[in-house]
């Protein structure tokens, strides 16, 4: 009896069921689901519809493309899924190991046909060489990398000439408010235009910040920190980057000052920690007692998580958030992966500060792949 | 011991684990996962990290937010899923039921706790009445849609001006030619700017499109057809829409004139068979059934699956492709189901032709949410 490792999903983004572990071995987008096998021995096999046949026979790397139908006839079935019970019986498979993604009706019919099923639980890598990027996804982060940075100029620029009104909000030359939304539209078509693909882009002013997963709506103001978190993706290659800085249109109170510059010790420290074996939850740890260390506790206040909780940083890759973590889970670092490090505060009535670069782990160090500014004085824009 | 009905997932396009049915459900934009708890009475619940809480309680729909964190602290863990478990205990849950696309590392963690768990299989809506789309739901499939037929009515006006070269390719009034990939972008770029988002758009000319899920590639020629399938969604509710044009520049040979007589007719056909109540798989047979009537026969020619050998159509909603299908498949169309229609026939020599348009089901009939022309002489640019 064999043992087979079982992939299922779509490899397009966007299409339910995507199986970014699939799209990153067998680089082929497939619009259908398709099984993919893997055996210790020989050319994994993918099981496709008509419909994807012959581009995967043409296309599909590091697998042999197979058309289910014929399985799926012997099972007199229209369900794919009839059609992997058959080619498993005929491949004489015993044992099934998936992910812990797999979806369930799957690993139910295999059990109800008396295959031995093992499921990976979560936090755990499917291919553990996923996580050490190679050198041409490296340059493919790096190209979403520089197109984020070239737009955050043009966003500067903006910024440079809006004119803050009475009340403190942004306006242009032609006397329009400067909104979160209208700075996320104008991101998200200067990223299309070149190539890359950004939703959710976060603007958020002030309070609105103290929520990290808030995207921000309305007016910008003046003198407050407005976090943008962008993170593209090449429409080419699919892979991400993620970059977060957080500026201030006119001077900041002295309390964001303070905060600003904390955060940026931090993520400084949180770099120097960054080397080929460091296990992540030592920096979150470092991180989070040096915020302590300076005054800046975290808890629940007026009703709001406020200070620093949450993770220090995550991988990007095919997926935008990928393991390993910078977290309190002890996951270790290994040279060639590439992670963000972005350490923030939040408390209501300040606003939120974040500063994330994406960096390549090295051995004895960390690469930044950005060479936008983040020291205060450059976030200050008159 | 009580029942719950259990989903699981992010709710915003592009992550990871994304569950539309609970975006259907919430209505709310969550990063990272989050488990939903139904029970038979009572409002159901969603466990979100700190990090989603309080948007949340203002922003999720139909339930009530709850602190997944003590119950992880309870089951001393990191892990959501240890936390559910404990959350479940709470609420004296015996029995589980799940969808197909559950991730297997839930059902089995659940299992290993004596939850009985139901696992529902493939083809099986979560929620039926989500099959059948609200007012306000058609309103947003309907302006994506509108958006398609400009941006189309922009390509158009592309195809108009452009030249054909001695050789046949069409070139723009500056000599450069145009290709598949440049009108693709130029959609793509045009959706974005009116808050759309297009990937993957097909612009397939000739043989290209004997594939129909070839996204088409290289200079686009005179006479031949060029099948654009365009499917983009509104990034404010993320709703899709669909349509299918295939175009000439110049005069088409007879083949293709008669092979895109019959597909029109074809698509009227399915058309005049849509009403509430209607088995899907009968449209099917009838459509390929017409096809074999008028000569046009399916089957592997010269290696390549020639004929017509897709589905005539699938719902549209949160996903691209929902249930119900008019395929082979028996499932019934009800009132208010938005479904496209989109038969085809790929032949060798001849090229692609395809034409897909959304309707809903009514009553006693089928009403097109587009509006955009597709008589022959239409599609044939001067």
């Amino acid at each position: 009896m064999r043992e087979v490792r079982l992939l299922y999903g779509a490899t397009i983004p966007g299409m339910p069921l995507l199986s970014s572990d699939l799209l990153w071995k067998i680089q082929f987008q497939a619009v259908d689901p398709i099984f993919f096998c893997e055996f210790s021995k020989g050319k994994p096999i993918i099981l496709v519809s008509s419909l994807e046949y012959e581009r995967a026979r043409k296309e599909a790397k590091n697998c042999e493309a197979v058309l289910i139908k014929p399985y799926m006839d012997r099972a007199n079935s229209r369900l794919g899924i009839d059609g992997l019970v058959e080619f498993l019986k005929e491949y004489n498979v015993g044992r099934v190991v998936v992910p812990g993604d797999m979806p369930s009706f799957i690993t139910e019919k295999l059990r109800s046909f008396s295959f031995i099923v093992e499921i990976q639980g979560p936090e755990t890598l499917w291919y553990p060489e996923r996580a050490v990027k190679s050198q041409e996804e490296i340059e493919y982060i790096s190209e979403v990398q520089k197109q984020t940075d070239r737009v955050l100029s043009e966003v500067v620029r903006k910024l440079r000439r809006a004119i803050v009104a009475c009340d403190g909000t942004l306006i242009d030359k032609k006397g329009k408010v400067i909104t979160a939304e209208s700075i996320r539209d104008f991101m998200e078509v200067e990223f299309v235009k070149n190539g890359c693909l950004a939703t959710n882009t976060i603007v958020a002013c002030g309070d609105q910040a103290v929520d990290p997963h808030c995207y921000g709506y309305g007016p910008l103001r003046a003198n407050l920190p407005i976090v943008m978190d962008v993170f593209p993706r090449s429409k080419k290659n699919w892979y991400w980057s993620d970059i977060t800085r957080t500026f201030f249109k006119g001077e900041p109170i002295l309390a964001a000052r303070r905060m600003y510059q904390a955060v940026l010790d931090a993520q400084r420290l949180a770099m120097d920690m960054i080397h080929a074996g460091v296990n992540g939850s030592t920096i979150q740890k470092a991180v989070s007692e040096f915020f302590v260390e300076n005054g800046y506790n975290t808890g629940i206040q007026d009703g709001t998580t406020q200070g620093f909780f949450h993770s220090v940083g995550h991988s990007v890759g095919l997926d935008i958030h990928e393991l390993p973590m910078i977290s309190r889970s002890p996951f270790i670092l290994r040279e060639g992966c590439v992670v963000t490090v972005e350490p923030g505060l939040y408390y209501l009535g300040v606003g939120g500060i974040r500063i994330e670069d994406v960096v390549v782990v090295e051995k004895d160090g960390a690469r930044s792949l950005t060479s936008f500014p983040k020291e205060l004085e450059d976030m200050i824009i008159p």
